[in-house]
């Protein structure tokens, strides 16, 4: 059940909807509505004598099995990520190297990342690879090449964990952790990802449904970490043309369930360079609160998916065209909204 | 192989050459190259005395299975639709019902499409519909009512066509003739609409590659009619969240293997309304030249497909936007060419 | 609605429910129960003054969308072709080459298959092929080389037909007329398979879900074709490894849902020659009623298909093992019913 | 690459290989090749001076990607599981609960299965789940059930293991370690469970390519565990009529590609209980090794998954007619091999 509190109730009205749960053994957790108030999803039913309770406001006994992920919680929410607003309007860019390569070389990928347009600067020190045979990423060093890399461009870090006891680790230099699509679904790794409160940033998995995304995203919120951000990073379909396929409708779909922010990522989507442009600006169209796209200051080079991966000259471009895009949409779209009839998934 | 005629070839080397190939038992399709020579596409290879004819150009012995629709043939092509060009850079919208209703209905239906910016009127006299109970269309009712609505608004007409027997009857009638989603491998109605002239708009098979698709479109062309226009309208996918999933990679992707111009169609790639804007959007961002969108005046009594159907004020928006966002990018992508590696598919 | 007439009612009875539909503009078609009654299936709502009359058994507002192929019309049914049963309880093999290459090369083959086991012969005139540069089958002679094999060896003979003009002129020659999976929703051609009595062998479409399958089923059976055979052939997965991939959970699905007799092709749903024994096995061990598997006296020569062709040995080794297999099951199986808990579909 | 060692090979020989290969930083792993002598595979080129040592046999220095589970590294090896054989031509039982769910009903559920045939016990007590608020297993009080129902029944006991830092404690208690669908690329996991001794039965992930799952065993071979099993247990494709579809495909196919044995699971393969023994003969009759499939003395109140679940009774008759089955089979296919021509994946 999802309980909202009012801007002006007392302090200890959502004590005692918190107690309540605990009580009968419930997780509950609260997140604020943007409009100072807050809404408290708890686990289950508790009898609320809490009715009676100042600042009660409506109680929702029907809602997504995503409760905290769902717009039935809250409204759409922004993350901050070191600084950096996610969800706020402004469409925001994230690029960088598919690996940390070396200190200098990573430095020399932001400065030219940052000057592109990027506000975020993304690079792997764990990489998860299918070959044991692979380079297998260059782990804490990689990490500490990221901090430097923040340390000389002021951008914030996001990198990959990939395992539970990586979380505190990977937490101390990041300012957004990422969880990849092959880890969607790895359940202990989401768990301790909600027990921290730097943003996760969780891709979905190339053969996930939407509300198995969303169930996914919902571990880390109710392990206690309300900052979560959503990346679409194409799917696995029958054609084999394309590495993946970018599934854009679900960036208008999960903007009608959920409050979370919702990137693209064009890199991974399409496995192919030449269509990184095209496909960036098609999720920004359709919505996406940004996009996270590899970029190496020399593509032919990179340490991995170069065939993916373009230079920041091409990264400007998006960058540019993006901008006066979104302007453009928002001031046709600014009076009525968007959304007609909301998708219905199962409840 | 084929075979490149330079603009100022006498008439007799092409000639020759298609002469050269129908001895071998061979098809032999010439298409004009846009300045003012011609390739000859044959299927296999004519050992050519006709190296010596005047104005023979490039001979290309390796290139796509799909030789006739490649870029190896040509470059981007436009075709003409009752007087509207489809793939000469401005985005064209083709809206109306999915099924035809009435006289009045329809008209009414085409001044409020027209009024929304549509170009050209669609509406289905013929419906595949998965049940043998379900309304099957007005047949040659539904034609006359679009002859009827072409004749009051100007708008060229689309409409769909089932099987080979119906070609003749629906080329009398229709500006464009559609081979709709389930009808894309059906090779002999893809050889009958190789017969007439009147253009084809050839949907994809919802579970077809690109690489089949454009041999499906290679059908039409090798059996003589040039005027061929593809359109991406959503694929099956494991996610039952939509009824399908609108795959905009290809969108990009056919700009690098094909000269025909591509639609996309955000009605049936999402089969719900509130997700047409920002898919329609999307596809243009992608490179679309232009979309198909499903419109009524009261989309909640549509004969069919409601759920997936906007209003003419909605789409009204789409159309604005779509000029809107389309000058922003094309001044963004205007000095340097947008494809960087073509996806190479097996040859 | 369904409406059982029992053994003993007099013909009036359902002369009468027959008028009362066509009355009210709905399509009825009657079916034999299998126990000297019959069942009536009715596209829409009758108000039966009916139930007065002598001999109505059970009436049945809520059914399958698929009334008439339904389990709810009648228990599991046999369909005879040329006087083999298909469904009666003994598997049954197709077999023959992918294109009907020769006269002799045909009756050749023919005459191995049979040796080998099958009772009815394949071969396709009529070939439906990705290319239009491919070879397209040698049409109506090839026909009449089904017929002389026929002829030769007794065989009854199944072939392809690809258009609803060609529907009467290969139900000429063929004793069972086969829908490929790109025809599966070629309604138009569904309706004219369905205005004959020669029974049509319906294969899946690659990308079709059950209920769809059923559904074109349907349409043969409205149109007064009772005799319909379904064939699982390999759906189209994520996973290049194999051209299909057979699915083998359609046939005990299928086994409570419809009455229509369920063949497997190994050969389609593999690709791959050797993977077609085990496959074969497969499908008889999941409770097919037949298989329909490609042979050729020497693959590696064969017109079409070779890679996914066996030899006539093979098929020898397989009918054996075939016929052992489905003996030791039926033994531990005849007790009990199979079945557990129906799957339910939407109704 | 791949270097063979005779059996008549002096202790120095594979001593000299696999000290060449570490002095080129590369990593290398022996199995026994099953006739007395060994395959040391090893990730990449070494310059062997080795031609000269004495019982150096074949090497091959093209293979497949996952080298060491490939056919090219040994012939079909067999897994002992606490005294049990996979793999050795007799097809093994795997079965019991979904989850554990207390002692006593554990060992109640243990005996039933062995009764029925069972040789090995299944039983989670870390369960994958969707939801964060859906019952998560006992845990480690699981394990120690499991450990007394083995005692009981003499039965060794198989369940999974969702993290690295659980594996030596679940390798405690259990005899085989289970790495789930959802863990098929967790590669930390991957690593940590080739760190052990004890066998690991590694699912195929629902949306994994056969290639990615030789690929996920290769992690746990090249990290030192050679006691790998395969399962099949069900991908996920565009057909929501079933939970997942049972890809049998795979069971020929991978006996062309690898060494390790291969069970079948059809309770998630179907997730229908009514179709459960239909398909696990169909994967019999495919090849499979062994089935693992879910039962319960009472599926209706199963703490989970109930609704795949079988009653003991009917695992018995599904164990009687698969040895029956099998025998016949083998009978008939005793003579000459199965496999005609292999699978060629990229290499």
């Amino acid at each position: 059940m999802i309980v909202s509190v009012t801007a002006d109730a007392p302090h200890s009205t959502s004590e005692a909807v918190l107690a309540a749960a605990a009580e009968h053994g419930l997780t509950a957790r609260m997140l604020p509505d943007g409009n100072g108030g807050a809404a408290i999803g708890i686990s289950g039913v508790v009898p609320l004598p809490g009715l009676q309770l100042p600042g009660i406001g409506e109680i929702k006994m029907v809602h997504k099995p995503y409760m905290l992920a769902s717009l039935e919680m809250r409204p759409a929410s922004t993350v901050m990520v070191g600084g950096v607003p996610i969800g706020n309007g402004e469409p925001v860019l994230i690029a960088g190297p598919c690996a940390v390569e070396g200190r200098d070389e990573l430095i020399e990928a932001a400065r030219a990342a940052r000057a592109a347009g990027a506000r975020l600067l993304r690079g792997g020190a764990f990489k998860p690879r299918t070959s044991p045979y692979s380079f297998q990423g260059f782990g804490e060093e990689g990490l500490r090449h990221l901090a430097a890399a923040r340390e000389e461009t002021g951008l914030p870090v996001v990198t990959e964990v990939m395992e539970p006891d990586q979380v505190e680790l990977v937490a101390e230099y990041a300012d957004m952790l990422q969880i990849g699509t092959r880890n969607m679904a790895n359940f202990p790794l989401l768990k301790r990802a909600g027990q921290i409160t730097k943003p996760v940033m969780l891709k979905r998995g190339f053969a996930s449904t939407i509300e198995e995304w969303l169930m996914s995203a919902e571990y880390i919120l109710a392990h206690g970490n309300p900052n979560v951000v959503l990346c679409e990073r194409g799917i696995r379909t029958f054609d084999p043309t394309f590495r993946f396929n970018l599934d854009l409708n679900a960036v208008p779909g999960l903007k009608e369930l959920t409050h979370l922010p919702v990137l693209v990522d064009p890199s991974h989507g399409t496995g192919q360079r030449s269509l990184v442009a095209r496909m960036a600006l098609a999720g920004i169209a359709a919505g996406a609160d940004g996009l996270m796209i590899e970029t190496h200051p020399d593509p032919a080079h990179a340490l991995c998916d170069g065939a993916q991966t373009i230079t920041p000259a091409e990264l400007a471009r998006i960058h540019r065209t993006m901008l006066a895009m979104r302007a453009t949409i928002d001031e046709q779209f600014a009076d009525e909204p968007l959304v007609l009839d909301p998708i219905v998934l199962s409840a």
